[in-house]
């Protein structure tokens, strides 16, 4: 019996998978975790109202979700100031960048991102044929002439930057990004994913008009309103480019109480508030925690902390294995130089506790491994 | 300045939309629906272990879900009497049957299908850029021996069949289809819709080997298991196809409250048997209301009914109107023969009474509006 006729594309892929989960991890060590700070969640959780909408839900999950989020696309254009032919909400981020990159990118089409920027996004790229092109960060910052510089170069569709970035928590203001896209060339389209915005500064969101057929920004509900596992994501941009997802997405693709949830978090933009003040607190005692072992903290404007080790991405590796090993989940950028730091997601005191304890044990493990 | 450069695939694409929501129709009407019963939810709802599970989980919903599904599948697994390896969850049938096409099919490519059968599995087809065949249903049953010769004539890549089949509620013996599986050309893959199956008679399943390369099939907890707003659906084949799906899936894409409803679900067989129980119930009065109204309700194996109209598509078509008009959501075929009929779902006996209300009414003005 002959197998399945695959695409050549299909047939192309690597089984390979973006990220692995702690809980594939927690399988492998037998253990559950202690602490969980590798995925930037949001340990601080969703407001309560959310919660609350969500537990009262579930009764109707026999219902499909709207496959327009009407009234959390109305609620966000509301919040943004749009229209809600300006906003389209998807599985989370990541499932809108496979939506986008099917609607741009053919097989053999240019795509351009930073060396060790995020890794879905890539893989979506390789998922529909793309070609990627990366340029470096720039003193652990994604780099927006150079980016653009190599899309004129290699004629690409499509360039991705995050603001603020994610592995390193660094930014640019909005008013730089702003000026910097007089740079982008024409015929590409730059995907801004502002999946931290909320944890930034005043300034950081670009002032790009809404309508600007140049730029798509993607937000998320995962990161400061804490719902990761709801799976709630959107994008903003030209009513065109964002109808053009009603083509290719799946329709009836949302969770019902997650729509539900995530319009009651859109709601408490006091919690909102709140959250984002934790969650400053815990990257002020993350980059306390590193200085006290003698590492140094590189500024965030993210729930996240990347934390520079000092040496290589070896040694950095060796510190994340101590770490995962004493039961306390991180990741690190997956590219160098950035892979000399390791990246520690906000939390909880009692979280942290569990990092500070573990920590000094990690990095002398890894530097007795290390050669002399 | 230039909009973004989209895929001419992309360009050609139609903006159409597979299934407009029962909530867009409430908002064009400008009121709610007495009765939902046109999307095949089970309003009976899922066990009440899986909502209370639900509840429970909203708490950690800052957690990702586990992009393996780990603890479902090898509930599923064990469930089935399978491997793990034979299953992938995925965010509901919908969005797996996309991922099957794009592993499958490229530009070009030949697909079948039945006249009027399951429209979103088009839709996919038509995003891929496969090139869509049909074949006729012969007395209101997709007809498996007709599939598969025009499988044959087009060198399709891939054939879909329901069974049991939406949108009649007609079904094959698993045996009969077995038998037909001979008829399958090399080289093509047979996409088992079994979204329906638990609502079905003993022998329905294809007792089609799980590592036969030759079908993979679809199952759902968004009709008997009752969460449709959850989107879990999976499929089951042989290690290889379901592997190529990490190839290309969104691995976070399921909600974590949903893996673990799921979970609840399944293990409350109780419930589902109960459940199946109403479903049969509410059939057998759905039949009981069209024969009142001098109508023919067809043989049932899923949670609906399609009731014969006794006329063609435009006369059926004006008796969904004046349900609708009157709030009774319901739907019907999009094709020729079977759209004589409309589409009712099962449901509690307040939400029926509503229907055996309305439907003389709707009767009446659509014989009144009928050609003489």
């Amino acid at each position: 019996m002959t197998q399945p006729r695959y695409t050549p594309l299909a047939q192309s892929l690597p089984a390979s998978v973006p990220f692995v989960g702690p809980e594939a991890q927690e399988r492998q060590r037998g253990a559950p975790f202690v602490a969980r700070l590798g995925a930037n969640e949001n340990i601080f959780g969703p407001s309560p109202k959310a919660i609350a909408a969500m537990q009262a839900s579930v009764a109707e999950i026999w219902k499909y979700g709207d496959p327009e989020s009407h009234e959390l696309r109305a609620a966000l254009a509301a919040h943004h100031g749009i229209s809600t032919d300006n906003v389209l909400v998807g599985e989370g981020i990541d499932g809108l960048l496979g939506y986008l990159v099917r609607l741009l990118i053919a097989e053999g089409d240019a795509v351009v991102t930073s060396l060790g920027a995020y890794p879905t996004f890539n893989y979506h790229v390789a998922g529909f044929g793309g070609v990627l092109h990366t340029v470096p960060y720039k003193d652990d910052h994604e780099d927006p002439y150079a980016l653009f510089a190599k899309a004129a170069e290699v004629d690409a569709k499509l360039v991705y930057l995050a603001n603020p970035d994610n592995p390193m928590g660094s930014w640019h203001s909005g008013a730089d990004l702003l000026a910097a896209l007089d740079q982008l060339p024409e015929g590409c389209l730059l995907l801004l994913d502002e999946a931290y915005i909320e944890c930034a500064p005043e300034g950081t969101a670009t002032p790009v008009d809404i309508n600007d057929p140049r730029v798509i920004r993607t937000r998320t509900f995962s990161k400061a309103y804490g719902m990761a596992g709801a799976r709630v994501g959107y994008v903003l941009g030209a009513a065109e480019l964002i109808g053009a997802f009603n083509k290719v997405r799946n329709h009836f693709g949302m969770n019902r109480s997650a729509q539900i949830g995530a319009l009651a978090a859109l709601e408490d933009q006091d919690w909102l508030a709140e959250v984002v003040g934790r969650i400053g607190a815990a990257r002020d005692r993350i980059g306390q925690i590193a200085r006290d072992n003698g590492l140094v903290p590189l500024p965030s404007a993210t729930n996240f902390v990347a934390i520079d080790c000092g040496h290589d991405g070896d040694f950095a590796k060796a510190v994340l294995d101590g770490l995962v090993a004493r039961g306390i989940f991180v990741r690190m950028p997956f590219a160098a130089p950035q892979n000399r730091c390791i990246r520690i997601s906000c939390g909880p005191d009692d979280q942290l506790d569990a990092l500070a304890e573990a920590l000094p044990l990690a990095l002398a493990d890894a530097r007795a491994a290390r050669p002399a």
